[in-house]
């Protein structure tokens, strides 16, 4: 339920299509009368007709979707690991991209016949005056020069053709909120300085190597003669910042389920989170000053700068709407009482988190960028006013929505492989984009961990760089990137490139991940997090958290902790004892009552900074403490079961109990969470997490 | 997330619009050359403008949602039960349309500019070739008679409409499936020929009943001249079935949280559910005869017989389709092990519901009402299959899709009263109407009630029938099933009538239900429901469930039992044992292993028609049996529990355990499942349905 299918393929509803066999009717018998009767018939049914036949094609995709479901399943129940599930909808959506193409022949119908009209513009708005009724019209695009008599032919294929914007409307949101919702965002504040230096810097870095290679080969093209079109500098340029969005959803799955260092993984799943919204502001930002001062469309040095100053103003002005919105949501839910309703939190949520998009969108910044902002937020600040049930509805919503939208998105894929009617295959683009693609992956991974590796302590040792330079497969965020305009040869040469590109990677790298994995001698199944943790806790230290990190990252954490915490969230000190004396009327209002409570007993609440995933709300017991006024009913969940808890560890321990082991369960514990015993033996992904991060 | 605003507003996407300004450019200045590359820029900025319109607009409603949902929990905390959640969305619905209507003035932009095209047809698509280029334009719908240009003056206005089909492709499926989904199904089940008698044959007469009165006040208004253009008999019948669909989730709120009596809860509940879809596939086959014959659109016998007999055919087309569905998805999961893997299982149970949404209206059926009987087989038998953690999942994802769903076009029932732009307020009319309405519902419900009355065990008190003619609330389906075709005089008069009439009864007979429980001495917080159903298991008989119940019921429930539900689910008793001998091999095949372990211990599997709330998932303890291989680790969350309930209640009372009353939970029970103990002190609506419910 939710879509429908007329508004999904972007077929204009029944309604619309009632009035042309009327009209047609008119034009073919002249008759311009009143006496509609029996056309009125025939025109529902055709409206029927229609609409029947939308039905049946986003039919195809539910069906896709539902077959890959099940091959899933059996893949996780065997345990096969050469074949991820997107790689999987991508072949089933090249299967029914090879049926739609050679086996089906819709004959052309009624409903397509197409009327000359002669006029000398295109509004975007057309009024059709036939005898006296005026009929709205409105533009749906150029088609292609040439193809207008193909229009017919290839009816079915454009039927399951979407929308491009759609992808970036629709599917990306969920996706790249879930991202944002579900870091791990300990392990990604660890790394935070070398996860930004990969995200930002890399990525540039990757868009211009990609870019000048290609910008060589398409010009050595030229001179030979290979190029069917017009291929500008901006567009190589455009085409380096789509290639260079990663998207390492396989590997990281194989990671999670091989328990490989969680480091590694926060590098990688941290880079790919911020790579996407880099790639997407980056594109914009190239295709916005594309047509600088002449015609030229060759390297401008102005328009460089000038491109770079939208690139900062859109990303900074994203990031901080998205993260107004997540703070917005966290003051709502801790000043009302909302968490006695389930539902209402779980809608408000939902509704805010989708208004950061919209509210992005009409202030003309990046609406994806902002979600994933306000993902993070959300998870970090009002993730703790919310319900133990809120928390698990909320999680399993988003999860539940990325899953279907990325699968969608690469069956849609693999569809596209023979259903997009505009492909240009050219070899030598295709080697040379390969070539382009791996070089630029070089120049970030390598140079950058050079770098990175004389500030850090916990250096990034050579056979994870070889992983991460492995690791950069390309997904959804490419795919949708390159699809939003194929108007032009180039776009259109790009798009099918970068189709190969996706395919390759998906396959060959996310495929070849476990064999790779123990090619580099990288250990898998270390629980290496819990070990860790564990002793930076016994030893009375904030090693892990505090001091590894850079300068930059303890200011944040310390204002974090002070202000933020306590001003947006249940927990922290109250701001009473942490703002200065002056505002000690307001730090009282804004301070709810519960702070006061925690005060004596968590003195260093890094609770947040430890744990992230599905099990977060058995174990945030001393975040998520009742506000209830009452007090008596509303026992959060995880606090019953670490009382459990504190009785078993007893007194000897209890001092480390208060400094953070209350989060520390051992994995076959009695009093283990009556949430988690219905932990199936080959465990998913979320659930496998749910083990590593219980530190 | 999710909805894409120019999608969900029907307003054609950026690209479409970036053709515009250049061709209006090429139009003014002549120029028909190729140096567009300052075009390219102002036609970015138009699009992108137009772009942030459309998102500022979607922003409205989501506001307008936000609005409500804090209004609620206010409501909700203070106990306020006069005005319910969707009488208060209509209320901000009102403001804004009010705020849109004669605050905002919005100057006409250059994108509206129109041309006007003197062709003599008009098809749905039209090719406009503007020297050697080809542009596609798709019809949108005629523009109303001398309205042409004022098509500027409304441009805001315009744009908060929705696509009528919107309602019924995106908003209604998720209502309907929720209610079929969350439908209590044991007292359903108790009343099930009442209720079939009130729907089916009330809905009729109810539709008759009014249609005949409107057609009396419009010969009338006719003779008087009143009438300002055609209203034919079948417009009047239209109506009759328009407004025939009551909705009393404003009434079913607050009986939920008053613990009225829950026949009448059900017969209430019941009604609304069957209602909506006899309503639906009522004015749908009298849309598709309204012309039958000549054009006099007087009353026919023919057309009326063949009108029934499309009734009959969609409605059972349907039924049996949404059935199908049903039964898929329970063998699907029943027969693969996805239960191990929740996120896949919940994503499947969601495909498929959905599916059956498109393949019934590509079959040509009513896919509303497939997705109704959908709902009902989905939780009949597959959400047995379900792992106790999908089954909160999709509980909750289905709420939240209702709640969003069902608030939504409450508000924009509120806002169209001053959005859209053609009404007709007859002041005839609407008293004529609300007279009819009135009419309309005691014929359905007097009459009705006596006849039942000979029958039923159980009479329906006279003060029972005078609550569920109170209760007869019209709401969204009326709404959607008006507002779905506004083309002409009579429906336009309909559409505003049906406005006013959903506002009155929401608002005052919504209002008006505690005053009204009061007045008709109808007790109030009576758990009848545990009382009845505890005696009925503790004197050993099924008097509850079966005895009360006409004979087609006894035959409906021996059949399911003894072969659907072991055929669909793990329970019930092996189909070795029901089947005839020779089909043992099959019957040994299909049967799970799990229903020979149960069959010593439950002899009466009756759960089902005894609960179904949000608790289901921990009371299902004898029916969610683990059906995992290996066996250790999956036991089932309601299995653990009752296993601790069962130790409590100890030997004396285990074979009243073994009959049902594992599921007698006393409230205050300290082996209480831990799902439960977070319930808040003010209960929502779905904790309380878990205390009542709980026998």
């Amino acid at each position: 339920m939710g879509f429908t299918p007329r508004l999904f393929l972007g077929v204009k509803p029944s309604k619309t299509l009632v009035f042309l066999p009327f009209l047609l009717t008119l034009l073919l018998v002249g008759s311009q009368g009143d006496n509609n009767a029996m056309d009125n018939v025939s025109t529902e049914r055709l409206a029927e007709e229609s609409h029947r036949q939308d039905s049946a094609n986003l039919l195809i995709f539910i069906m896709l979707l539902t077959l890959t479901i099940l091959t899933i399943w059996l893949f996780k129940h065997r345990r096969f690991r050469f074949l991820h599930e997107t790689g999987l909808a991508m072949i089933y959506g090249v299967l029914v991209g090879v049926i739609l193409r050679f086996g089906v022949h819709v004959p052309a119908s009624m409903s397509d016949v197409i009327l000359n009209c002669a006029v000398n513009a295109s509004p975007a708005t057309l009024l059709v005056n036939v005898s006296g009724r005026f009929y709205e019209y409105t533009l749906k695009g150029e088609v292609s020069r040439g193809k207008g008599h193909q229009v017919q032919d290839d009816e079915m294929l454009r039927k399951v053709t979407f929308d491009p914007e759609v992808f970036f409307n629709i599917l990306l949101p969920p996706i790249i909120f879930h991202a944002g919702y579900s870091l791990k965002r300990r392990h990604f504040f660890r790394n935070i300085g070398s996860i930004l230096a990969y995200a930002f810097i890399g990525t540039v870095i990757s868009c211009f190597v990609i870019g000048l290679i290609m910008y060589g080969i398409v010009s050595f093209m030229k001179v030979v003669g290979q190029l069917g079109g017009d291929f500008f500098f901006t567009d190589c340029l455009l085409f380096g910042a789509i290639v260079s969005a990663t998207d390492p959803v396989t590997v990281l799955a194989i990671f999670n389920e091989l328990k490989v260092d969680v480091d590694l993984y926060a590098l990688l799943f941290g880079e790919s989170v911020l790579n996407d919204a880099v790639a997407i502001v980056l594109s914009s930002s190239i295709v916005a000053y594309q047509p600088a001062g002449d015609n030229n469309h060759s390297f401008e040095a102005m328009a460089m700068l000038k491109s770079f100053g939208v690139f900062l103003g859109i990303f900074s002005g994203s990031f901080a709407l998205g993260v107004a919105t997540g703070f917005m949501t966290a003051l709502v839910t801790k000043f009302t009482k909302l968490r006695d309703f389930p539902l209402l939190e779980t809608a408000l949520f939902f509704l805010m988190s989708w208004s950061t998009f919209l509210l992005a969108e009409a202030c003309g910044f990046t609406g994806v960028v902002a979600v994933l902002f306000c993902g993070i937020t959300q998870a970090h600040y009002t993730f703790n006013n919310l319900s133990p049930d809120s928390q698990d509805r909320t999680k399993q919503l988003f999860e539940l929505l990325n899953f279907l939208a990325e699968n969608f998105i690469f069956s849609y894929m693999g569809l596209t492989l023979f259903s997009f009617q505009s492909h240009v295959f050219n070899p030598m683009f295709i080697i040379g984009a390969f070539f382009a693609v791996f070089l630029g992956r070089a120049a970030n991974i390598y140079p950058l961990s050079f770098l990175l590796n004389l500030g850090r302590k916990n250096k990034i040792k050579s056979n994870f760089q070889h992983v991460m330079m492995f690791a950069g497969l390309r997904g959804a965020m490419t795919f949708a990137l390159s699809i939003r305009d194929t108007a032009t040869y180039a776009r259109q040469m790009m798009f099918s490139t970068t189709l190969l590109i996706v395919f390759f990677t998906v396959w060959i790298c996310g495929g070849g991940t476990t064999p790779m994995l123990s090619l580099m001698s990288i250990p898998v199944g270390v629980d290496s997090d819990q070990d860790n943790s564990i002793s930076a806790v016994l030893d009375g230290t904030q090693r892990s958290t505090k001091h590894e990190s850079a300068w930059p990252f303890r200011i944040w954490y310390n204002f974090d902790h002070n202000y933020l915490k306590p001003l947006l969230t249940h927990s922290g000190p109250p701001l009473s004892s942490t703002l200065p004396a002056c505002c000690g009327p307001l730090a009282r209002c804004l301070t709810s009552p519960q702070a006061y409570e925690n005060e004596y007993r968590l003195h260093e609440d890094d609770s947040d900074f430890i744990l992230n995933d599905s099990s977060v709300s058995s174990i945030y017991a001393d975040v998520t403490v009742s506000t209830d006024a009452s007090g008596s009913r509303t026992t959060s969940r995880g606090g019953r079961w670490a009382e459990g808890l504190e009785h078993k560890l007893g007194s000897a321990e209890h001092e480390v109990a208060i400094r953070g082991t209350r989060l520390v369960l051992p994995m076959d514990d009695p009093v283990e969470p009556p949430t988690t015993f219905t932990l199936p033996p080959p465990p998913s992904p979320p659930r496998s997490e749910l083990r590593r991060h219980r530190l």
